[in-house]
């Protein structure tokens, strides 16, 4: 891949986010529908394909990782206002977290 | 912060890497110098300013987030070819890692 630069970095706004709650998608087998404490006044909703890999029980309280400044999408006819990161192959899906417990909005750097 | 699109999101080359060897840089004390296995042939020399929040028993065999397209720096005389994620605050640096085990090299998506 080619070489990107220190402010094309800088230019994603990726933050902790803290998982409060779950539901399935109405309309997609493999979807969840996440609200998931950034740091502001209202929770984000974000759509995301973790139902093959994790439960509900799994996520809620979970502290995770957030592209929270991606242009929103429409999945399924849910909108989505972020993403979530994940190390994937071609059978695992997992998670990023903070590998200790530190504030819902706190920057990656 | 302005809205990213999915393509700029793309051109970040995100892996997860497992930290092969530390070592305290020369001239730095702020500063390690590792060596980082990111699923190529040669490891990553990586110098990161985690001396203060991690120890070298803390860091060896860790797996963390790894931005391997990062245009190197050349950091108090030693090359960095990548940059680890942490999550910050005030007070807190925080590493990012997968929440379960998953082979070096696999993307960030």
């Amino acid at each position: 891949m080619a070489e990107v630069n220190f402010n094309e970095w800088k230019n994603l706004d990726l933050r902790v986010g803290r998982v409060i709650d779950v539901e399935n998608h109405p309309n997609a087998d493999k979807l969840y529908i996440l609200k998931v404490n950034i740091g502001e006044k209202e929770p984000r909703v974000i759509v995301s394909g973790l139902r093959e890999h994790y439960s509900i029980k799994d996520l809620k309280g979970k502290n995770i990782i957030v592209i929270a400044n991606l242009e929103p999408a429409v999945i399924r006819g849910v909108k989505s206002n972020g993403m979530l990161l994940a190390a994937t192959n071609d059978t695992q899906c997992v998670l990023l977290e903070p590998d200790k417990d530190i504030e819902p909005g706190s920057k990656i750097t």
